[in-house]
């Protein structure tokens, strides 16, 4: 009989906030009725904003991420197109293999697991390319396997400098909705996310936004596609309809979610999710630990990947979080395993629930035999978020 | 102001029970956990009675129905390869269409609208084809546009007459967990459904039964496929794990429904849908309107599409149903837009739910100018109803 | 394993609507904290609307109707105190009851089951009582054993005409919210309802309207109370807390149910449980059954009790419909037993579940061996509908 | 905008189980059905073995804890008897403020909050009592507002060393299914306890155990009582009904509350209260703070009552708390306001929840100006926590 409440901090699925439980938690509707529009039309113009776009078409998918992935390639790319790919974590390398298995010339660069995607590199490969034979360049905005962020904004100079037009994927699983993510300003023209991470939802939605660029791409790309096709969801999406059964529930929690991030202002949720990373940041830290991340201008404000001594296996961390204290920690991931353990920081999130989960990392590093002061990091991290709090909007109680 | 519940009598998606819902309103957790199998391992087993198979494997994919269908193509067919196919209503036309574009070489039999699967025509195919060129039939067990039950069982004889070892498909969208259906009885190959129909969830999960000799297929087919991909689905499978992430609170829903037909009994699960289907039908018949399937026993016990008088536009019925009684009938689709509504009898229902439905109808029907004594469906369903109850088994209070 | 959803037609609790239960499932809060009373205060405001006071003050009580019975009696009588009261049902009877056991001496008029409140008697009495030594005067508004609707306004003429200062009690816990009444407009000192009947909650709140008259009664009132003390609670009212923990789950619901009541509109709520009440009674009348309820003036819009004939048990008819169509009616109760079962019809409902409740009842009828024609009060309520529907306002798609 | 989860440390009520919220979320049923009773017997059953009893009756009575008191006292005494009690706290205040108002001659002995019951003292006065003039003894077993358990066992020697025998009442509220409470080895004769505290429920039942001894006494008790009156409530409680309409949801999350304490074990869940007391006292120590209580043998294992300096006020860790943190803990009651804030630890918690609490309240004291060290009662609770976690159970993952 485990008691209380489980705590959560692994990088996705996040904590779903009670509100969006209960707007799920309706019976099932007619998705072919005269008014399901008042519904889905709202989401696609407000999905818009928290990816920052105006010109881009948003569209879900049922499915998870990573059918978004394959989404976004099938529509817009031709078997045997040259795509420029780097290899720096776990997601990033998936992403690889999915390229190649869906039949792309992927050029990819490897790079060490905590650096973040290599611009300087792109920008040279970009540079050579003078017929443009690379048709795609992806990146991986948030490594979730190493808590590393890469800048988009660097990307997409690197194209530009190059005067190179090849498309610029970008996969926001753990960013969008969490971190700067800027689609118009930045040119993406494939942003790749899902429901379960900063939208904090359950999985089963594979969400893209599309530029006209893209769309223009889709028109000829030739790589086969059914479920996936822009066409026919654009198609159906204009009256706010689908063309297979969508996941309605999933509907309705994702309007509460968006009104959320409203409420609370895109640009607070950013500077909250950077504060309570910080916080944990201050914790690891005080514990003599060491971020994944090669260098600070890398750290995720969504996930730290925290390497372990190397005589502590860090499945045991995961294991006694788990079993003695109730809590998940994300785990260290490929090359990773045991000597890893991630705290995933994004999505619903408070202070205290962050103080939760410092203190149990703690004692559960204590228990694996991490030699650790117990309150260490706690310590540090209430000194930053205690002085801090006034920098948060006053209380608005009335505003849920 | 609505007042009071909806009534949903759509062929999908269904209500879904109470109990259900309440198992799905759960907080997120962690889907790489050590005892996450616990929850997820089971549901294989259980879904494998609900196919009827023993010697087939079943997949859950995130996603709707129609992406089970592309990953039952993609998997175990290569572009080029000939299948043979009908076309008889709006979802067998679809999945016509799906196969075209996944390459394949579509051998379509074109029959009305309201006929079954034309058997005798597929083994006259069948027996033609004397070097095996057609390498898959595709039936859709329950044609839902048109509430046409096609017999898979004389599919099945007409291959093993003609000595014919192309696959088997079935669409098992609206039939599976509700109607009458063997996969290895019938040794069906590739079995396809969804969570929204007969087992009573949101849309959201594609499910797939696949046997021993698709498998072996999928060891050759050539079709470019990533996220539907089987073999990254078997091996995370093997633990109770998914390739990505899969949609937790939708498998605690999936517990419980097939809990749910575990305790009434499978059999008596689709004798409760024959029960109820024929006494829409008996009050379909009092009101003398006639059905889209052609003959008695093509009925379909998961959906019935009526014909309303051709000097009636059956979107009034279904407007006057959804505006003035907050009720969803299901629409006609395609050619029989305007000519007919559908009243799905499928999942969750009871006696008293069916008498709302065809009262309701009753009341849309002459509001929309029908000419119909207002109660006579009702009544005929009653007395059909009334009769029946001792048929079931008695109460069992303590059951939920 | 019964399947589909229950059908309840008892004349309280009544069916929640699903918002109102999911405004109930939230986490637990602080029923002390600073900003309760954004929670509280409306509620206060809001309940006096549907009451129709603006001079009266509103109590909460944790408990049932029959608490809030007795907090009207102990804050405002005195033991000894002569009052009148009429026993036409069980729920009058069981107030005489009580008011006996608080040490009321009470002048009792007894008139059938099936009569309304004896207002020429009780005018005759209070004309009589020239010391006016009667201290109140109780009248059930709506007995829920008989379905009889009795005449506030009338009562109030008799107490006027005699010039009688009485206290004006009245029960409206089977009214409130469904019928037509007004607390300012006829001087109502004392109303008492319950959560769980027009409010559609579950049981938990009495609920008291109490006249500035009253409140001064109270003053002097020598009935020893502690739980129920009007003092207590409306100190701490007035700031939006209690005097003891509140249960706020079903604040939560309150505010939600109050939020349906005024976006449907008060009237248009009586004359929905108006129009839903006479397809019942239409119904009743078709299967040539008669009413408790001794004429046609005294019909209650929020339960109908309907005599069976004399050799057939009523219980079998309830038996039946919830054994074997998962459906409850309300019982005859005390001489009633056997000979009577109700149909309630308040609360969240409409036309198509009113139709559902009828033809389950002619099936139970039916089975029970009543003689009735299947279908025949089915259709004279379907009459009856599908003609008022056009009176009903205009969809509001999104309303709700 | 508050993101995250509140956190809610208040002595009752507690945290919900998410369990116990699925529970109650169920639509409204027939509490007069033929099988009510298999929800309803089995409650009185294992609620007597929360109360360890197995000769004492239980009842549930709609309401709150305070109107259980109420029904304790007016089924057994008579205005005018005389009883003994102590006034140390608010509630045990409250309850001698009721005793009055009900007419009872209350003999009081005031000791100082933070001082448990004075047994010496009652020993005394049970002594000198040759007559047994004194009706009953009251014993608040654990004061909320000052977090101080009494010794019920010794004053149940005081009474048997005195061969006195006064009915023995108990204020269970916040102890029942926390604290260690035998009713019959101690010979309560009335045990007094709510749904809010340990068993985890909304507010809105008072439950009472009532001892052979009571249910005699209240055959001669002359108080008035009508909504409380045992009779009524027994005799429809044999066959699982209520004399007036019950609260069936909170009977549902009653069965799961229940369910979970007999799957941890009421053992085990005391346990767990006092492994998580101590945590908490020992951050307090580590803050150098002090308790309310007076000495360590009164510490309760369910709240804390903490003294802040004297140049702070209470109030403002309070606020701090609740509106930078979504924090709320106690406050101080009556002549401990501004002094004092509380830690409530009942209910469903466990150490990530109590270390959330903990260092929530370090920020607010250092934000409110006392001179703490950030991560020192965190640090210290963790020691504790860390090394008792074996003492645990191991993992029942299925469990739940």
């Amino acid at each position: 009989m485990r008691t209380g409440h489980s705590h959560l901090f692994i990088p996705g699925p996040t904590n779903i906030p009670e509100p969006v439980r209960q707007a799920m938690n309706v019976p099932m509707q007619d998705m072919r009725a005269a008014d399901f529009g008042d519904l889905t039309l709202g989401l696609f113009a407000d999905m818009k904003s928290v990816l920052r776009t105006e010109k881009g078409r948003v569209m879900f998918f049922p499915g998870s991420g990573t059918g978004a992935w394959e989404a976004a390639i099938t529509n817009t790319l031709s078997p045997g197109d040259k795509v420029l790919m780097a290899r720096h974590g776990q997601f990033s390398s998936l992403w690889v293999e999915m390229a190649k298995r869906l039949g792309l010339d992927v050029v990819v660069v490897d790079v060490p697991w905590g650096a973040g995607t290599p611009v300087k590199e792109f920008s040279r490969l970009l540079g050579q390319d003078r017929e443009d034979a690379i048709k795609a360049v992806f990146v991986t905005h948030n490594e979730t396997a190493t808590g590393v962020t890469s800048d988009i904004a660097a990307v997409r100079r690197a194209l530009d400098e190059n005067f190179h037009d090849a498309l610029l994927f970008v996969d926001g699983v753990s960013s969008v909705g969490s971190l700067d993510f800027r689609m118009d300003e930045w040119e993406v023209d494939l942003i790749v996310t899902g429901s379960q991470k900063g939208l904090m939802l359950p999985a089963g939605l594979g969400i893209l936004g599309v530029s006209e660029k893209a769309l223009e791409a889709s028109r000829s790309a030739r790589s086969r596609r059914a479920y996936f096709e822009f066409d026919d969801m654009l198609k159906m999406n204009a009256d706010g309809y689908f063309p297979y059964t969508p996941p309605t529930q999933l509907f309705h929690g994702l309007r509460k979610s968006l009104d959320r991030i409203r409420a609370e202002g895109l640009e607070q949720v950013i500077a909250r999710h950077h504060r309570l990373a910080e916080g944990v940041r201050r914790g690891v830290a005080a514990w003599e630990l060491s971020l994944v991340a090669e260098h600070h201008t890398l750290y995720s404000d969504t996930v730290s990947a925290i390497r372990v001594p190397a005589d502590v296996d860090a499945r045991d961390v995961l294991r006694i979080a788990y079993a003695d204290f109730n809590t998940s920690f994300g785990s260290g991931l490929g090359p990773l395993a045991g000597k890893v353990f991630r705290i995933g920081h994004l999505g619903d999130l408070n202070d205290g629930m962050c103080l939760a989960a410092l203190s149990i990392a703690e004692m559960a590093l204590y228990r694996a035999g991490v030699p650790i002061r117990l309150g260490s990091g706690v310590g540090a991290a209430q000194a930053w978020y205690a002085t801090q709090a006034d920098l948060r909007p006053m209380l608005r109680v009335a505003a849920e």
